[in-house]
């Protein structure tokens, strides 16, 4: 894994797989989230800082150290959040990498305004639903 | 499209997008949602049925005549309601294809022992993020 010090913020479902997955690959993760239980997603085995707080609010950034991360990704439910965390991460502490998650499909078009790579599951599931069905009937299961 | 008939249960972002262009693509589809503002998610253009009321329930989903079906995507946000219906609708209805969204990627096994095909958006998204940052600094956006 090429990113070393990895801010993750929003650890929910996926937010967590991410952070077990980067810190198995090797990378320091830190994670933030506003509720506390959302924590509890990690796995036991999950070793980096957590750290509790909104990440709208600058102060809890600084309290991630985003000026020494090289990656974040952002992940919440909320596409408002993901856009302004990830807008303050590459304008205000010139992370190199930074990525966001997006909610509703039709808000990829404003993150992309804005310069900032995206993944969108649900758009992801869409095309692997819209796939499958136009392969016509089920493969048998391997 | 291959499949005539489609019903969907769980009218959200995923299973609306998914209405809208099997719509698009030539199906007949029907939608089915406990919760009659999630319709509010269908396109203008959606001409299909839309049913009110638990997938849970048998009636209902006679109501949504799975038994002319020949493709059901059951796509709410709870693997528990998923699996029952999909389920359903393979033993009880005999649809040729069913396919479940998985909300909880931990859960997908126990999908696969029912025999049931399955898309995974934070699976999906949890690949996509990691094999974007593992192939490096970000490409210039095209």
């Amino acid at each position: 894994m090429p990113y070393q010090y990895v801010v993750i913020v929003g650890v929910g479902r996926l937010g967590s797989i991410l952070a077990n997955q980067l810190s198995r690959l090797g990378s320091s993760v830190v994670v933030v989230d506003r509720d506390e239980a959302a924590f509890d997603n990690l796995s036991t085995e999950f070793s980096g800082f957590r750290i509790t707080g909104d990440a709208a609010e600058l102060s809890v950034l600084r309290r991630a150290k985003l000026d020494k991360a090289d990656c974040v990704l952002v992940t919440t439910q909320h596409d408002n959040v993901n856009l302004m965390v990830t807008q303050v991460a590459k304008t205000v502490f010139h992370v190199p990498r930074v990525m966001a998650r997006v909610v509703d499909p039709s808000r990829e078009v404003v993150y992309h305004e804005f310069g900032i790579e995206t993944i969108c599951p649900a758009g992801l599931a869409v095309n692997a639903f819209l796939q499958a069905l136009q392969g016509g009937p089920e493969a048998e299961p391997s």
